[in-house]
């Protein structure tokens, strides 16, 4: 095995001592997941401060033969950015590099450092009238670079589409130290497959991002919330496919069981029942608009609801009448994953996808068989119906108690995983593969692992770019 | 060498004689590419009539050692379709499997074989209110196989995107016999780097695509188109920012020089002056709606236009008052290639792309440079402007006759493609690199080409896709 504490001495003597950290009370909080899932070890941080100083690591670790594990805010939901736990590669950490470059009204673009955090770029964005459409609960930690390895997704994906959407261009370290530059803002390139899109959702296994240049849209101008009471998934899809019938400003749609409404509304401080009637399923709907002479957001949901209502595709529906309505909404939604774990204990969760169409019938059928397969659990979900991705769970119920997870937890996962490919869907809709899902996916999927694993082999021969990790 | 006659039996004895053509006049017209430009040679066409009869061809392709040029409708401006002129290879045409296998409208998506012409595409949607919204010159010969593995970009790429934004998913074979389903129409999956993404501009290198899932908007409720006099491309470019920063329904903005204008009036027969005032140059833009709600585009058009023909960013403008006009004002803009011809003698003509607010600029600056250094010549440019995508003639003037392209063209395309890559910007802006500018991309970007080159033969170790294509 190659001495990474050689790459240390290295980085120090080209780099300078700011571009190293080896104190154990620096590294140990980036060293395990955030939620304590995973440990790893690392003797140091590498933190450069600029491209050329990650192609200059990047080179160094090539030379020295030691793995890099490039890390942004460490907010990954499947140890995409652990370090392995043998200690043999060095965390890479792009939160130095946390400027943004430049925001152009005109093209509406931002071009920002990969350790640019997500809060940051949105604020920067709302200066210049504009907005950065990507969101999501980790907002806070997330950075650029991570959002881009990982293709994020997030509650806006219905509108804008995910990272992959978003991403205009990307700057990268190839494994060969080289540097991609795909920042230069052209709209038309025909220059053969695409690194930009090949780096998307790579999760650092082909070089380190170390910029984007991303997508920007007008500020929200008005914005309207309305929650649905709906008898069924499927009633809340028919909903949504007459809304884009008549409006492209439909930008979050989300769906809940009423018991997963009931354990927030028990669980969560402050929340309130949007309607006072009660429905097996409910629906979160966000209209936006960015100019004053658009049709108001409340009026264009209130116009177009107002006959499914009649029809009785909608069992109720209420619309928020201001700001701090429309935000208490949302807080039920984001509030739900809380909510669930304080009202139901444990339970397997799931980031799974299909066809949208086929989501209401896939929710129903693996609920009622893994409930077969498990006598004494329940399994439900919720989240973006909208884009066909649920976040599955299925809950311990009278079957197991604190160690239920421990003793069934894999052969619950394998189970949905298997039912998942079944219905032609993806085991990770927007979380990645990291280390969590790797076996899993080998399993499931060999053929498409045989050829992921060729370009890895083709672009990463030693294989120092996160160890491990999806391939 | 190994033998494709080996292939053609193997074939025949597996999938009977309707999969193979060896008619010399059957292969004749299909063994040069559309101009004539480039001459190759093959002993036979295979025609599939299905993914799984491409699969076994591909297969026994691999066994045999045997290249395949895949071929939808042979409009390729690079010889991206044609056959090595050894015979070494054997073209495998698309056109068999044209079926639209699906359009949903809910979900706007259809899903089309490979060899389904992009015209019929458009018809098809249209007979469900829908649209497919890329459109160019060859659509009545141009496959879904071919615009996806060129990435095919056109006249409304400035509101939909190319190829590559419109692809919602790819079917194909690749070079080890597995057949690669992206058609599952999922909206978010985070399974690590996209073949389906990869396969989209590949030119037919990395394996066969059999068929995609394309995204679909709505159908155009009414258009309206606006001519534009103007001083400058910079004027035209500060005009449709302005638009833009009001609108999102403009979706096309092209540009052309008064000469331009000129040589189509005068050599393209009905086609008449859209303004009675000359102008430096002129731009062309249009507006939809989808709905009758909107506001109707010609009324959207004045209402935005008339603040900048006060302002003088805009010197004049007319708005087209029926479809027959807006038809004509396209007329002018379609012609434009020919009407060069025929007016200016040889030119080299450059597909190039820049950061869209640099190409005003560019447009400028090039044209001095060429001139300068070929004295006699003029250098200009006429096309998708908000795009940052212009088609750049160099006219050879008073510098040299009918054989001028021989003697100067390669001197003056080094010169303009320095030029381009000088600025950032792409040689290859939506024709592709095909055969004819292979060799330039590996001059000007030899670490591009390496890393292409390795992600090639990492999925098609043997070299048998698309053989002197690209990489």
């Amino acid at each position: 095995m190659s001495d990474p504490l050689k790459l240390v001495e290295a980085v120090r003597a080209r780099l300078g001592p700011k571009a190293v950290l080896t104190d154990p009370a620096d590294i140990e909080p980036w060293a395990t997941d955030w939620r304590g899932r995973w440990h790893g070890k690392s003797v140091a941080i590498l933190q450069p401060s600029s491209t050329e100083e990650v192609a200059a690591i990047v080179a160094l670790a090539s030379e020295n033969g030691v793995p890099l594990v490039p890390q942004g805010g460490n907010s990954s939901m499947v140890g995409g950015a652990t370090p392995p736990a043998d200690g043999s590669a060095l965390i890479l950490s792009l939160r130095r590099m946390n400027r943004i470059r430049s925001i152009d009204r005109g093209a509406m673009r931002a071009v920002a450092d990969a350790g640019v955090i997500l809060q940051s770029l949105h604020e920067a964005a709302l200066e210049h009238g504009l907005r950065f459409p990507l969101t999501l609960g980790a907002k806070g930690s997330a950075t650029v670079g991570g959002l881009i390895s990982t293709n994020a997704g997030g509650t806006q994906v219905l509108r804008f589409g995910p990272m992959r959407a978003l991403a205009d261009g990307i700057e990268a370290v190839l494994p060969d130290g080289t540097v991609h530059d795909g920042l230069t803002g052209l709209k038309k390139d025909n220059r053969g497959y695409s690194l930009d899109q090949l780096l998307v959702g790579a999760e650092g296994t082909l070089g380190i991002v170390t910029a984007a240049r991303l997508k920007l849209v007008p500020a929200i101008h008005l914005r309207a919330v309305a929650w649905l009471g709906l008898s069924s998934p499927q009633k809340a899809l028919d909903t949504l496919r007459a809304l884009e019938a008549d409006t492209d400003r439909i930008e979050g749609f989300e769906i809940l069981p009423q018991e997963s409404l009931d354990a927030a509304l028990r669980h969560i401080p402050g929340t309130r029942a949007p309607l006072d009637s009660r429905h097996e399923w409910h629906a979160l709907v966000e209209a936006t608009t960015h100019g004053a002479d658009a049709e108001p957001p409340a009026e264009l949901l209130t116009r177009l609801l107002a006959p499914l209502v009649e029809r009785g595709v909608v069992e109720n529906a209420t619309i928020s009448a201001t700001e701090a309505q429309a935000e208490a909404f949302w807080r039920i939604r984001d509030s739900l994953s809380e909510a669930e774990r304080a009202a139901f204990g444990p339970a397997t969760q799931h980031d799974i996808s299909v066809a949208v169409e086929d989501m209401p019938l896939f929710m129903a059928e693996a609920a009622a068989e893994v409930e077969r397969a498990f006598p004494g659990t329940s399994a439900s979900g919720f989240g973006h119906l909208g884009d066909g991705n649920i976040h599955f769970h299925v809950r311990a119920g009278t079957r197991g108690g604190p160690d239920w997870l421990e003793q069934e937890g894999n052969a619950v996962q394998w189970l949905v995983d298997d039912l998942v490919i079944a219905a032609g869907g993806s085991i990770s809709a927007e979380h990645g593969i990291g280390v969590m899902k790797r076996d899993e996916l080998a399993r499931l999927q060999p053929d498409r692992v045989r050829h992921l694993r060729a370009i890895k082999a083709a672009l990463d021969p030693k294989g120092l770019m996160n160890p491990g990790k999806l391939v």
